[in-house]
C-alpha cells in the first residue's frame, strides 16, 4: 500500500468521523427553539386550557351530528371561541352536508324458537334506511368475512346477516385492529344485500366487552338493494353467537326509524395567527367539529378541536410571532363524507401556499409523536425537531401520516401530518355513548395541544 | 508521519469502524428474541389476564393496609393465585409489620369567626396519632414551605399549620411534581411541632382539583412532640385558602380517631419459574401487595402485583424455559416502612446470586420503558434489548431506576430496574378513594406485564 493511498484512506474514513462528531457537538450546543418549547410545555400544563374548551363543547353543545341543529350550534361555538381568544380572520367557509337522523326507535330482540325474547342493544349505523314500522324479523346467518358470506351461496336469502368478526386484540395499534374489521360496518349492508340478506347486523367496533353499541358510517351503492344496517354491542353479539349454537333457527327482530333528510348548509370554522414575514404561507392545524350523535363526541373529535384551538392559543399567549401563518380549521363532516375537507381543499385561495396540514383525530390521549406523509426529504426535515418533543415523550416522528379531513389537501401535494397519540383506549369510547368528557384526562389532552403548538410553531418559523 | 504511524492510525480508526458496522449488520440480521417477544405480546393482548387478576384482588380483597386482616387475606390470595397458575416454590417469607388503624372518626370543619361552619374533606395521614375525642380546634397558619414556617417564629404556636404548597403542574413527570411537595406530608407534623403547632393539615398530593383527600405515610421523631396530621382535599385546601384571606382568624376543627396497635406478623409472597441451567441465579420481578386503606389499591400497587404474576404466567404459558430463575415477589409493606423489602434483602440465601430486581410500582398505565440503576456497563448491556420493546412503544431504556421495595437489594449491589409507565393519571388516584379497578384500562395494564415478561425473560437467558 502506498503512503498516498493510506493517506487518502485516512482522509476518507477518519475525517468524516471527526466531522460527524463535531457536527453532533454543534447540534447539542445550539438546539434551537428548545427554550420556546419549554415555555409552551410549562404554560400548557399550568393552564390545561384545552380541557376547559372541550368541557364546554362536550357539555354545552354535546353530540353534534353533521346536518343537525346541534352541529350548527357547534359552528357558532367555534366562531365565538376563536373570536374570544383574539384569533385573526375568524370566519366560516360554507359547504353542503348530508342530514341523516337516527329517529326515536332502535330495538333489537332475539326471539328463540321457544318464543322467549331477549333484548340486545343495537343502534342504526349512520346512513342506514329504516326498517318497516313493525321491524324486520328473520333468521340469522352469522359470518366472519365477506368471503365466507359469498361461499354460503343462497343461505343468506331472507336472512339477517350477522357480521361477527371481532377486532384483533393482538394488534398493539388498535387502529390496525379497527382497519381489519371495519369493512363489515362500512359495506356489510351492500355485501349482505348482494346475496339476498334483509338486514346487516354488525358487531360493534370495539375491543371491549360491553353493552354499548358503537355506530359509524355505512354506505350503499345505487346498483344494489338498500337494506337496514345496525351495530350490536359486543355483549349482544356474543350472546347471539352463543344462542345460535344451541338454537340455530332463532330469529332476530330489528326495528329502526332512521331516515335521510335533504342536504343542508354548514361550514368549516377558521381562525388564524397571521405570519409576520410570509403570511401567505399556511400551516393548517385542525380536527373535525362534527361528531356522532352518541355520547358527547369528546374524544372523537372534540379533542382534536380543543387541541387545535389550544395550540394556537399557547403560541399567541406566549407572544410568539411566527413568520408563516398558522391556521386552525375545524372541519365539518369528517364522519359522513368529508364535505368540509373537500370544500376546504377545492376553494380558490389566490396567492396562498399551504406548507403542511396537521390533523388530530385520534382522541385526547397521551401524545407519542407525529406521522409525516410525503417524501423522505420532507420527513427528514421534520424529524430533526424531535428533540423539542422528547421532554414530553412525544418525539417519535415516523413516516406516513395525515388525517381524513386533510386527505384532499394531500392529493394537491400538501404535506399531511397526523398527531400520533396512544391508541389503547380509543375504541372503548369511539362512536358510542361512552365518548364523554369524563373519559378525557386534562393533562393527556393538554399534552396533545402542546405537541401541536411546538411542532406547528417550529414549522411556521423554519418551513419544511 | 511515518508509514508505520499511519498504518497504526488506520488500524486504530478504520478497523473498529468496520467491526462496528459489521456488528450492527449482524444484530440487524439476527435480532435475537424478536419472535419470542412477538409471541408474548400476542398472548398477552389476547388474554389481558392481568386485568382479571387485578379485578379479583381489587374487588374480592379490596384495600389491604399493612397489618390489617385484609392484608392477611391478600397474602393468602397471592399464594393461591400463584399455586393455581402452577408456579414453582410458592411460599411465604415472613416479616413483622406495623399495624396502624384509621378508626371511624375523620372530621374537618372550617369555623368562621361568625360561627358558621363549613365541612371540609380530610383524612388522617398514615401513622398519625389521634386527636382528643372532641377534636382540636385552633386558628390556622398557612405556609408553603418549611423555610416560610421557620421564618414566622412564634406565629405557629397553638395553631393548626396548613401546608398548602401544590404539586407543580408544569412538570411533565408527575413523580417529579410529587417529589417537590411530599415532604409537607411526610415530615410536616415534625416541622409544625418544632414551632409549637398543634396539628399538621396538608394539601392532598394530587394535581387534580377534587374533593377526595389523599392519604400517605407521615413520620415522627422521638425528640419532637407528636401532633396529629391529616390531608385535606384540594378543593378543601383552596376553600380554606380563600376564606383565610377574608377571615384570617377563622378556626379549623380536626377530629381523628386513628391509632397504632402492636406490630403483627405478615409476609412476602413468592413464586418462581426455576431456571433450567443456572437456577441459583435469580431475576426478581415484583410489586407490593399492601395498599392504603382507601379505594382498592388498584393502581398502587395491585397493578404491580398483577404485572408481576402475569409476566411469569406469560413466560410459562408460552412454554419458555429460561436459563436463570425468574422469581415473583409480592412485597409486604411498601407504604409504611419497607419491612418486606428489607426482610427479603437480609435473608440468607446460600448459593443464590441475584442478577437484578425489577419493580413495578407506578400504576397500571401504558408502559414507556425501563429505568436501570447501577453503572453504565450494566445499563448498556440492558439497553441493547430496547428493540424487543419498541413494537409496544416501550423501548425507552433510561439510566437510573428501581423501586422502594428493591432498594435494599440495590444497597447489596443488585442491579435495580423500574418499569417506567406514563405518569399523567397516577396522582389522580394515588392513596385515595379514587384508586379503584374502573380506573384501570385492561390493555394498558397488560402491556406493562408484557414489557416485564419480555425484559425479564431476555435477562434470564442472557444475564447482564
Amino acid at each position: 500500500m502506498k503512503f498516498q493511498t493510506v493517506l487518502i484512506l485516512v482522509l476518507l474514513f477518519i475525517l468524516p468521523q471527526y466531522i460527524s462528531i463535531s457536527q453532533k457537538k454543534d447540534a447539542n450546543a445550539s438546539r434551537p427553539y428548545e427554550e420556546v418549547a419549554k415555555q409552551i410545555i410549562s404554560e400548557g400544563l399550568k393552564s390545561c386550557n384545552s380541557y376547559s374548551l372541550l368541557k364546554d363543547l362536550s357539555l354545552n353543545i354535546g353530540p353534534r351530528l353533521v346536518g343537525s341543529p346541534s352541529a350548527q350550534k357547534a359552528v357558532e361555538w367555534g366562531m365565538k371561541t376563536m373570536k374570544d381568544l383574539g384569533f385573526q380572520n375568524v370566519r366560516l367557509e360554507s359547504c353542503m352536508v348530508p342530514h341523516w337522523v337516527r329517529g326515536q326507535v332502535e330495538e333489537g330482540t332475539i326471539i328463540l324458537t321457544s318464543g322467549s325474547e331477549l333484548p340486545i342493544k343495537i343502534c342504526a349505523l349512520g346512513g342506514s334506511i329504516s326498517t318497516p314500522e313493525d321491524g324486520i324479523i328473520a333468521e340469522v346467518l352469522q359470518v366472519k368475512s365477506f368471503d365466507e358470506l359469498k361461499s354460503l351461496g343462497e343461505k343468506a336469502k331472507g336472512k339477517i346477516v350477522f357480521f361477527n368478526r371481532p377486532m384483533d386484540p393482538t394488534k398493539y395499534n388498535t387502529f390496525e385492529a379497527y382497519g381489519g374489521a371495519v369493512n363489515q360496518r362500512s359495506v356489510g349492508a351492500i355485501e349482505a344485500a348482494k346475496v339476498g340478506g334483509v338486514t346487516a347486523l354488525v358487531r360493534s367496533m370495539t375491543l371491549r366487552l360491553d353493552d354499548v353499541p358503537h355506530t359509524g358510517a355505512m354506505h350503499y351503492v345505487d346498483t344494489i338493494q338498500k337494506i337496514p344496517a345496525a351495530a350490536v354491542s359486543t355483549i349482544g353479539a356474543n350472546l347471539l353467537d352463543s344462542l345460535l349454537k344451541i338454537d340455530p333457527h332463532l330469529k332476530v327482530k330489528v326495528k329502526l326509524s332512521c331516515q335521510t333528510l335533504p342536504d343542508v348548509q354548514s361550514a368549516n370554522v377558521i381562525g388564524e395567527l397571521v405570519g409576520t414575514e410570509m403570511p401567505q404561507e399556511i400551516i393548517v392545524i385542525g380536527g373535525h367539529l362534527d361528531s356522532w350523535d352518541k355520547g358527547q363526541g369528546a374524544h372523537d373529535d372534540g379533542a382534536g378541536c380543543a387541541h387545535s384551538i389550544e395550540a394556537l392559543r399557547l403560541i399567541k399567549t406566549l407572544g410568539l410571532k411566527p413568520k408563516r401563518t398558522i391556521r386552525v380549521v375545524l372541519f365539518m363532516n369528517e364522519e359522513f363524507g368529508l364535505n368540509g375537507g373537500i370544500a376546504y381543499a377545492k376553494r380558490e385561495r389566490p396567492g396562498e401556499k399551504h406548507i403542511c396540514a396537521i390533523e388530530t383525530d385520534a382522541g385526547g390521549f397521551i401524545p407519542r409523536g407525529f406521522g409525516v406523509g410525503g417524501d423522505s426529504v420532507k420527513y427528514q426535515s421534520l424529524a430533526r425537531w424531535s428533540y423539542l418533543l422528547d421532554p414530553i415523550d412525544a418525539g417519535r416522528i415516523t413516516r406516513g401520516g395525515g388525517g381524513a379531513d386533510i386527505s384532499e389537501l394531500g392529493k394537491l401535494g400538501v404535506t399531511t401530518i397526523g398527531l400520533r397519540v396512544d391508541t389503547q383506549r380509543y375504541f372503548d369510547y369511539h362512536h358510542s355513548d361512552n365518548d364523554t368528557i369524563d373519559k378525557v384526562n386534562e393533562r393527556e389532552l393538554e399534552l396533545g395541544a402542546i405537541a401541536i403548538a411546538i411542532f406547528s410553531y417550529v414549522i411556521a418559523e423554519e418551513g419544511i
